[in-house]
């Protein structure tokens, strides 16, 4: 038997802002014997987050920044090769944090589930997944939308954002997308379902924003933070409510930019203003997959892959996304399913 | 049977932010034969508030801007001394929005309630006014304080923050007020309960409120925003409140001052932010009154007012209160009780 060789996307450098390509290195290992419960897991599809601007960040966050040339720190999903646990099986699929690298040694502790049939295993790290169960929670908990609400969503056609639209318009709700470029816009309403989209980039945005939101906004899901939430914000009504998610159109907080004050907006109008980590719902996760689970089965929700093939591409990918190069869930093919 | 003269205190023109004496004059007209169902009130005190900026503002707001020429918009408490209206007699004693002047002939519309007997008659404008019920809601309701939070009011000292940090104290939690200047400090730890209060306006300002908050901030009650608030957000520990209830620090909102954005605080540390208006709870107004009254009768919940004498005060004590000149709920007596 030959000894299986482990390629791994380390943290080389600490980033400021943006990790960029050169912030990482790949490096292989051979795959060490197994230890007593371990299961060793074949990574098949790597995920990509905006999120992991902050996993790397050691400016304040929700978790521990990846140490410099630790493996990178991602969710992933793979198949069981080995078990020393007799609750995992060889072929068995699975998800959690296992990493940026071909193969991980892990317990139990560390597989979020097994992932069953019936859909795509890629989706367990985009809508049936994080992605999914983000915009689940995050727009129906801390969002609450009513039917009357215009809901506006920043990052539209992302991950997150695209199912956000797509929930809020399931329960009744005008949704309008904000997103970079004409194409994304086209997606958008074409493939999501939002009443409408437009593109920030342009120079027309705040006038297009306007148009697209006759009747004021009501509830803001906002994956940007930055100048697109400043233009949001002009336009909120009262008892509006922002769910903060991301912030993905600032390109540092060390230390914070400037920006307008918002209080007067908050007070005048009653805005509520929550900050949301999905982490947070761990042990309710099972509740929003069956339901993502069953929209997607009836086709009321859509997602789309943005696939990169091979471990190579992993250096630049989170780069990739804050360019704005990814349509829909950014996703890294390892191995084949 | 001579004719009432009715001295008003009429906005002159609009300020660029906080309303200064001149902004304001003085004149004196007849007062008319009262209406059909109309009362005619004599206002005894009238109500000095840090929202009166906003309501001479035509800046976004939660009321219409005061028309220029118009009197003052005010709440105030007076005698009921003529009534065509069958419910009024003459002798009630009554509060409402009847405006920075001598008399006031209105419908029972105008009129909040009447003021019962038993407690100080001034109190119907703060304590157990306006004031009281703006922190009676915004703290329990908004704020949701937890017996094991540390509790920050900004504005320690005034109407609305000193009733918010004794209710914060009567819930158990650890009460810390910012204020400013020595003589307001040690009127928050001695008289109002406050575990700790820190100067924004020493040097010292940031290690003080360190020093004052060891585990951090949980709920901060903001009436200031701006730099005070700045620090404060530095300092809000996972799932923090804010409520946000005034901007008293910032001179003027057009446009926007900028400041550091907070959208990555609020997204990592989960805070919720909620601006708060009290005149949206108007039919629960009873039930913060009884409470307040109780707490007051025990001592539980003490107040201060400053009370300046005669109707030519008037147009320099909006001013006042934001040069810090008050300690306590500034009042304007224009009549012996």
């Amino acid at each position: 038997m030959t000894t299986l060789r482990n390629r791994q996307v380390r943290l080389k450098s600490r980033p400021q802002g943006i990790p960029q390509a050169d912030n990482f290195n790949i490096v292989e290992v051979p795959v060490e014997p197994l230890g007593a419960e371990q299961i060793l897991v074949r990574n098949i599809y790597l995920s990509v987050e905006p999120a992991m601007r902050g996993w790397v960040s050691d400016v304040g966050n929700y978790s521990e920044p990846v140490a410099i040339d630790a493996v990178m720190r991602a969710i992933t999903v793979g198949r069981v090769e080995q078990s020393n646990d007799p609750r995992y099986h060889v072929g068995d699929i699975v998800t959690g944090m296992l990493g940026w690298q071909d193969y991980a040694a892990v317990t139990a502790a560390t597989i979020e589930r097994k992932v069953g049939a019936g859909f795509p295993i890629s989706t367990a790290l985009g809508v049936l997944g994080i992605n999914g169960i983000t915009a689940y929670f995050g727009l129906l908990e801390a969002g609450q939308p009513k039917a009357s609400d215009t809901v506006v969503v920043s990052t539209a056609a992302g991950a997150v954002g695209s199912t956000v639209g797509q929930i809020a318009g399931i329960k009744g709700a005008r949704t309008v997308g904000i997103t970079g470029g004409a194409d994304k816009v086209k997606l958008c309403t074409e493939e999501f379902g939002y009443a409408a989209a437009v593109d920030y980039k342009a120079a027309d945005f705040e006038a297009a924003l306007d148009a697209a939101c006759p009747n004021g906004i009501d509830l803001y899901f906002d994956n940007t933070a930055g100048a697109i939430s400043d233009a949001v914000y002009q336009r909120l009504n009262v008892n509006a409510r922002v769910v903060i998610c991301g912030t993905a159109s600032v390109a540092s907080w060390s230390p914070p930019p400037l920006g307008p004050r918002v209080e007067r907006i908050i007070l005048t109008k009653r805005v509520r203003v929550q900050g949301f980590v999905v982490f947070d719902l761990l042990a309710r996760y099972g509740e929003a997959l069956q339901q993502l689970g069953k929209w997607v089965k009836s086709g009321e929700l859509r997602y789309r892959e943005d696939i990169l093939d091979g471990i190579e591409a992993a250096p630049d990918a989170i780069a990739g996304l804050y360019r704005g190069d990814n349509f829909g869930k950014r996703l890294i093919r390892i191995a084949a399913e």
